[in-house]
């Protein structure tokens, strides 16, 4: 479920407090120059605070990624702190501290300690936070707490995003599972950095969290791939606050939080930077799921491909292109594609009238058979488009 | 040296003329609606027939990719014939035989064997050529072969490029390598198809000229990365006349064709599509040459940083963003990156003032240093720009 609008005046408990047990807030800090709101709380009052969280894998980290993943190794996360308006990646050891004293001041504000707290940015990369401005809105977004104030942090964590992303999931058992997301990207590899939180009410060990959360990544954020460049900020993180006392069953829980997840990264699809048409791309028959991945996401990655699908081409000979620079198992004569369900190419060459395919839907479903197996896998990504070059040349100035 | 505009009324001897013992034809043959000219023919009239070739990597290839590696396996050539109008990929079986009956009438024509001829198509994929009107143009090419055909042929093998492209280096010893090109892209990976035919009339026997062509491309074609889409047609062809008799010396020669094909090279990249710079990448002290160019190539592929750089913004931020997802040697700490000679990043982090770095030229050097060693490899690329994505969404259509 997405927030269309942004009006702040909603008493729905959504996104991040939809799940009993926690408080959010958005406020302006004053970091972003549009005045628009750039800072959001998430806090947790227990009682259980178990977390897990998954981190970009690009080797050139952010300062918050870097404290983040630390803090995350004791599997306890009390609050979680973002910014937009600022990376803080490749800001060296200053940065870095930036980071520590953002958490500190969270923890003393809440009474816990900095090591329960997350951190996350997003914004440029090689600038300096405004530390003056940031901090004193600490204390702000700590004052704004509220169990309806999902949406408000939602809001506060977009950078070009034009909608905030909320999600949730509720279990006839009584627990729920919500969130939020920022990003016109992905986990790995990123457009923008994509951040992510998720929360729940259930009593669920770190452990089993982290399980959770690496099942439903994989096959969600890490699936969708909207221009190849990964972030170095990509964090998703789930907190637990055990408030409903209910365990749940592990595969109803699991199922949750990739559903949200699902959800989550659709969204994000949906509003990528210039995009005029969501992608789906599906690599049916392969000998292996990770060979289907990686053909998916070759395909995913070719700027010839995206500009015909911009173009509304059912340009078939791409999709064959990119699938030959692969080495995945397939036989070159039989290789089939369909676009829309229409198989343009059967047996590596002409099959079905290409003027049958009509691509004039956002939603554009390109079907690669490979013929050398069983495995399959589906990953998102969008058209590449002048939007898009605009949008992206234009960024930093 | 470029032909800067398509007038054919030169009496040089250029590009695949400029070298003793060839001739040469572009012809209109009618296979391109726009009524330019589209098929090209290169006769070695020896006395040496050796040649070489390498071609796409691609797995999925051309019916004239398939013919030409077969043929070339001879090490020897009596003649190419090039169409543009249509790539003859992904074509099934009929395609290929498209091809055996093209070089068959080229064969016919001049007193050859169809194995001495080589054949190369560039277009669209996916489609048949009209062999209706191509088999008639053989004969048209035919007629009109001459010493002075170099300009002609490589006009009829353009498809997108906004110039035809030769190049020529002459020996004080009295040989010539000579070549022309076409393509907005490279080797492998390759935007659009490349195609290159190089001569010479020194007395160089096949597996010298195979040892010749494979280092000088490695360094030239092969560092060429537009768009990071590789083609299913690139060819690049080396035939030897032996026509002034002189045997060059190994390194003279081996460097003369290295330099006739970093100069067609960066006439590739310098038309590529819709470019409005052209981007070198300069990877330093990396710990080995493959690393250089693997940190060059994912620079190189980046989208965003080819947006930024389409804006004139030194966004040094997205350059650290790409290097981090290689899995070069590397200290994130330690990589310095420079923007035409400002060295805005230092140690991973902000370096000098990124306000001091001029963009307004077309030329942009990239220097990553990522002091890990003593290797290093120079790549070229281009921006991605709005231009690029009108141009290839409305290609086929």
């Amino acid at each position: 479920m997405s927030g269309s609008t942004d009006s702040t005046d909603s008493t729905d408990s959504i996104g991040v407090t939809a799940a009993q047990g926690f408080r959010a807030a958005g406020v302006t800090a004053g970091i972003k120059a549009s005045g628009t709101p750039d800072l959001a709380l998430v806090v947790n009052d227990g009682p259980s605070f178990a977390a897990a969280g998954v981190f970009t894998s690009n080797r050139v980290k952010a300062a918050p990624v870097l404290w983040s993943e630390q803090v995350l190794k004791g599997g306890r996360l009390a609050a979680v702190i973002l910014n937009s308006g600022g990376a803080n990646a490749c800001t060296g050891p200053a940065g870095f501290q930036d980071t520590h004293t953002t958490a500190e001041r969270v923890g003393a504000a809440l009474g816990v300690g900095a090591g329960e707290v997350a951190v996350c940015s997003t914004g440029l990369i090689g600038e300096r936070l405004p530390m003056d401005l940031l901090l004193p809105g600490v204390g702000l977004a700590v004052g704004e707490l509220s169990p309806q104030g999902g949406e408000a942090a939602a809001i506060a964590i977009k950078t070009t995003d034009t909608v905030h992303k909320t999600a949730e999931q509720r279990s006839p058992a009584g627990w729920t599972v919500g969130g939020m997301a920022k990003g016109a990207g992905m986990l790995a590899p990123g457009l923008a950095t994509m951040l992510v939180v998720l929360t729940t009410d259930a009593a669920v060990d770190a452990p089993e969290l982290d399980a959770a959360l690496r099942a439903a990544t994989r096959t969600t954020f890490d699936r969708v791939d909207s221009d190849g460049c990964m972030s170095t900020n990509d964090t998703v993180l789930l907190l637990a606050s055990g408030a409903t006392g209910t365990a749940p069953d592990g595969d109803e829980f699991a199922e949750a939080v990739r559903l949200v997840c699902a959800d989550l990264a659709r969204q994000l699809i949906g509003d990528a930077e210039g995009a005029s048409k969501d992608i789906r791309i599906e690599v049916t028959d392969a000998a292996t799921e990770d060979e289907a991945v990686q053909v998916a996401r070759t395909i995913s990655r070719n700027n010839l491909l995206k500009c015909a699908i911009h173009g509304e081409d059912p340009n078939w000979g791409r999709v064959l292109a990119a699938i030959g620079t692969t080495d995945a198992a397939f036989d070159p004569d039989r290789l089939d594609v369909a676009i829309n369900g229409v198989w343009v190419c059967r047996d590596g060459s002409v099959g079905e009238d290409r003027a049958l395919v009509s691509m004039k839907e956002r939603e554009v479903v390109i079907t690669a058979r490979l013929n050398a197996g069983a495995a399959s896998a589906t990953l998102w990504t969008n058209d590449l488009t002048a939007d898009y070059v605009h949008e992206n040349s234009a960024y930093s100035t």
